[in-house]
């Protein structure tokens, strides 16, 4: 599969995934504003895949910056790349990562300092898809063989530098020999399961079938699905996660099911700041992605609309966090320290 | 408003459900194979309104029939409308009702039978709005003042002869001077929320916002709905609801937040011949309707799917059933059957 993102001497080059799965193109973003651009409009979307654009971001604005106000200009761009959307904690994580490095290599000069945040978010990204790895080997033991994997939205590939983390967990199964399919929620409004899990699944031969968001209580209830596995946006210092809205529509219904649910999320995505999810910013997106499909209307003019991109799903419905350093298990506000302090 | 079916000279006029709201247009049937057909591609929807046009098929069935043949001809015709989808059982009970009217004019003309079953398919189309009015009154005590109501799918006058279940009990709690507003879900993969729903509730004024399916959850949790009040397309002697997809997802997630959760539907939905809702046939409808969105395909080519157009809500779940009778609570088993045997 082609990259997610990339750095090239040309600029950060992504997929589209507005245009998935109807058309395969490339956007090149030659500057950091363009890159802010891409991550506010969704042509890049995943809290993993976000922070990596975030920080190549701060790198190439740190290429075209004006090496004697250096100081201000990464201010300006970090504060920019960081107002472009508010719920993944990976956007803050990656830009605080690229500022600290920054504001260790004072003294050096705008070439040294320019090479070495290049160098770092190139970093960031080959990280990326080593952790979504150390995930997969962690959450592959945790799927039922012979059963249906449920997972909503996407944390693929595509939601990350490469492999994934839920998806990368559902590979990492298939790998270790079990056999698995897959349901996918569609995931309305932006059908990030019709458009983006299902093209990546179907182009790795794994069995997948393609169900609307209010099918999927009905099959946790048929006894057909083994696990649910997501990902993550913000995970709160309780074990609370912010994920793409749904997923706590989902994690009641498995609970209710008795189907373990689980959460793929690097460390990156702990925000131990925050006591609980209820202190997480949710996004609220435009009423259009609600009222048209691909440009399409499918409700009256006029409509008004909730459109929150998120949702937050209590602890108490999470069966583990499975991270690159293991699985973290309730009672959270002690696994999830632990973990964070763990040596990667 | 304008009626969503009506008997008329030149056949019967139905307004077409899979244009709305793009397009307000009517289709008209002038044969019962056309009425059949109607119901199948869901140009009229909505168990009540199935119904009706079942029984007005009859009618106009017999109209055209050979009064020589005319046993094995209503035979053919009630079984060809039979055949058309499985869930709804209002479209048996119509059936059944004009059969059982036929049966009973044996030795009549063939010109005084057909006259009786057209009177007949015209008294259920009258009753089915009585009726409906009379579900707004039992139901719009429980509507909590204040509050949102959230509703699944178009419980509506779309979905009946006129006035609506679900959104009858809406219309009558307003017309109460209750101070309420509505979150319609959107209901996917036919859009009955969206492209019913808000548009029949915009044209009485009443303040509604549209949410995706997945949001249900989010709202319910975050204190903002007052109640839940769906429809039903059967209903088995134990309270087990079978309606639209997407129903128990809310279900569950209404009782977990302590929300309650109410079903409005006529008598003419009981199922007593089921002892559990396990034994009501759901209807597995094309993929098409999921991976495409007005003919605009949302996902990629080839994509399996799994479409169950309806999902069963144990009994359980329900806090009440609101019929033009009265309103069952638990245990069903004692208070569907009493409601069902009470004179009307």
């Amino acid at each position: 599969m082609a990259p997610t993102i990339q750095w090239t001497p040309d600029g950060v080059v992504m997929i589209d995934q507005t245009r998935l799965p109807r058309e395969e193109s490339y956007v090149t973003c030659r500057t950091y504003l363009e890159v802010a651009d891409a991550i506010k409009t969704m042509v890049i979307r995943g809290a993993p895949a976000i922070g990596v654009a975030a920080a190549m971001g701060m790198a190439l604005g740190a290429l075209h910056a004006d090496p004697e106000r250096l100081d201000e200009e990464i201010e300006t761009i970090g504060a920019t790349l960081a107002a472009t959307r508010p719920t993944a904690v990976n956007l803050f994580w990656a830009i605080d990562r690229m500022k600290r490095l920054y504001a260790s290599l004072r003294g050096q000069t705008a070439g040294q300092i320019r090479a070495a945040l290049v160098r770092e978010a190139q970093q960031v990204y080959l990280e990326d898809i080593a952790i979504n790895e150390a995930i997969g080997r962690h959450g592959a033991a945790l799927v039922p063989d012979g059963k249906t994997v449920l997972t909503h939205c996407n944390a693929g590939a595509l939601a990350t530098a490469g492999y994934g983390t839920a998806l990368g967990v559902i590979r990492a199964a298939i790998a270790a020999g079990k056999k698995i399919d897959v349901f996918a929620d569609e995931t309305r409004p932006f059908l990030q399961g019709a458009r983006l899990t299902v093209w990546e699944l179907m182009q790795d031969g794994i069995p997948t079938k393609l169900i609307t968001d209010n099918m999927a209580g009905h099959f946790l209830r048929s006894g057909r699905i083994g696990c649910v596995v997501v990902g993550a946006d913000r995970i709160a210092r309780n074990g609370d996660v912010a994920n793409k809205v749904g997923t706590y529509s989902v994690a009641v219904l498995a609970k209710e099911n008795g189907v373990p649910f689980y959460v793929a999320a690097p460390i990156s995505t702990l925000d131990l700041t925050l006591d609980t999810g209820d202190q997480i910013p949710i996004e609220q997106r435009p009423a259009s992605e609600v009222t048209e499909v691909f440009g399409v209307r499918v409700a009256p003019e006029n409509t008004q609309v909730e459109n929150p991109a998120f949702d937050v799903t209590p602890a108490r419905y999470v069966t583990g966090i499975i991270t690159e350093r293991g699985v973290a298990r309730a009672p959270f506000e002690e696994s999830l320290p632990a973990l964070a302090t763990l040596k990667g």
